[in-house]
């Protein structure tokens, strides 16, 4: 054991969310890299693209016009994954089992501004993002079990328009990777007696080695577990199941979080990051769900600069998900980028 | 249920191999793309690239210089993500569980024609590629329990080198996505009775809806669950547990099937499909395992063109995958594939 070093010997560490594991060759992330570079995201939008679907004003795909919106503005995805007038139908045949499935897609546009990303925003206009996350919640979890908030950001995560926006998505059943989240966190509280995030919120703050950026109420980290090279994992500190259970303080200390997370994503390679986040949190079934807490995963491709990124394939595919640099090293990295945002910067 | 179209309503399916379900959102292919697209790879190469670390008599990175070889060639892989002589250590805490692995990483290149692919091998080249693949097997399995056999090939899946060459990592412990199929393939047989690919072969035989190629010894489907657009699933239709169980025959008409498979992929967009494959089978770990049959899976990313490619991000990396086409869509238009490659046709 004297000579287990974790930030030279492959190790797999074990994630309790998913119960599956990760395959750490710390030593892997000195190979030369002779692939796929993207095209880092470094550019300057103008406040108005008359050719944006998504700018206030515009003209739509489907015709509709878009208001003059001032703050954050939703609407009814053009081409939603999931619509309320599904027939239903199913069957059980072990092999050719399938269940249809009824929902709602919107687009939540983040503000009328096409040049701005979350950590351009004001606090205050952060906010507003954050009460609308509420109140879609709110609304959509009135009528179905799930809503997934998320946002993909940049071309490399498949984004197709740079304008500041995230989607919600809301359905009767609860999706795969949320039941099996679900079942994990029940089995640790029926074993522990206690919350499995909150028990991990307390041991990451005693141990220090993978915090990112942190406030009175909230703390993000490179997860122990983490499976992208920066992914974080953005947890409360006060015990909070949903979304809808923010309050006005609570809601102002998440904004400046965000504002904090997304500036050190930027200033690490000085380009716009490209990520996929999203909010996961207790069902909308009516029951307390004491197991869960409300959170946020951000899961960023970059991997060595603004233009190399890393690819899930091959053995990640078939086998198990592979990394390189170590969380505590991503971590300190991303400590290391925190303050004022690259762009705001007097010269 | 008389109303409910597979492709035309949003609907759930089940992986029996994952346990895991995919969101088929037909009707969503209709949406327009105006996000990031793809070099296509419609290039041709030379034989022989004096810059390639692969080809014949060229130095590689850590200075050493390959053979003249004239079939296939393996050597230890200069970055390997596993090695023998990591030393042992390991923690149960539940919320910081690790343990070290050993193994080793090898790569396999295909031929010493830096221009060629899978597809234009001629049949007695690619039954060498299958000799190799058995011989790796056979010798990293007496060492490992684990011997995964994989190719990226493409810039779009990470590969950072045109040389046709896959890969092959060993290791001591089972990574987490084989471990979960081989619960699932022992579940099923406990319930059943039955193994559950050779049911899956019989009842795919009977439904034809999904078949892409088919000879007497080996059948290619689109599944029923395929999460990627062009997924593709290589089943034998005879009892073998291990790559190491093929014999001449076997391994022939193996070539054959994966030289027309190839083909429908290069031929669908006329470019040189990229994908990760991979095989899996049975542990060696000196058990029988009859729940287990030796199968491939081809995961290409392509989506509508050899520029637009599916990305799994947001809603898949959160909750589920979601996938636009139907595989019965996918199954048909890559029959219509079939054929002589595009390359090798006559003006
Ligand atoms: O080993 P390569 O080809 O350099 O690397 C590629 O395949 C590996 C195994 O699938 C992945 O972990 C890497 O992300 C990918 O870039
Ligand atoms: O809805 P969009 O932005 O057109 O599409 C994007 O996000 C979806 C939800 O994460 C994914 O399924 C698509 O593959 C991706 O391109």
């Amino acid at each position: 054991d004297v000579n287990f070093d974790p930030s030279e010997h492959s190790h797999r560490r074990y994630n309790p969310l998913t119960s599956e594991w990760v395959l750490l060759a710390p030593h892997r992330a000195k190979r030369p890299w002779q692939g796929q570079v993207e095209a880092p995201d470094t550019s300057s939008s103008p406040s108005h693209d008359s050719g944006c679907f998504l700018c206030a004003g515009n003209t739509r795909v489907n015709g509709e016009t878009n208001p003059n919106y001032q703050s954050t503005f939703v609407f009814k995805n053009d081409f939603s994954a999931l619509v309320p007038d599904t027939p239903e139908s199913s069957d059980d045949d072990p092999l050719f089992r399938f269940s249809t499935e009824r929902g709602e897609s919107r687009v939540i546009c983040f503000s009328p501004d096409h040049s701005k990303t979350l950590p351009l925003l004001s606090v205050a206009e952060l906010e507003s993002v954050i009460s609308t996350w509420r109140e879609q919640s709110a609304e959509l979890g009135r009528d179905y079990s799930w809503v997934q908030i998320f946002e993909n950001k940049g071309a490399a995560m498949g984004c197709s328009n740079p304008h500041p926006h995230g989607q919600v998505w809301a359905q009767q059943q609860l999706p795969s990777l949320v039941q099996s989240k679900q079942r994990n966190l029940l089995d640790y509280a029926q074993t522990h007696g206690s919350n499995l995030l909150a028990d991990y919120v307390d041991k990451e703050l005693e141990r220090q080695e993978r915090i990112v950026v942190c406030n009175d109420d909230w703390l993000v980290v490179v997860p122990y577990w983490a499976a992208w090279p920066f992914e974080t994992l953005l947890l409360p500190r006060f015990d909070i199941q949903r979304m809808t259970d923010l309050n006005q303080s609570t809601q102002t200390s998440l904004a400046e979080i965000i504002k904090q997370l997304t500036t050190c994503y930027d200033n690490l390679f000085q380009c716009s990051f490209p990520y996929s986040m999203g909010w996961q949190g207790a069902p909308y079934d009516g029951l307390k769900h004491n197991e869960w807490r409300l959170h946020a995963h951000f899961y960023p491709p970059l991997l060595r600069s603004a233009s190399v990124k890393k690819f899930m394939v091959g053995y990640e595919m078939l086998a198990e998900t592979q990394r390189d640099i170590t969380p505590e090293q991503a971590a300190s990295r991303l400590r290391g980028a925190r303050g004022i945002h690259y762009k705001l910067k007097p010269y």
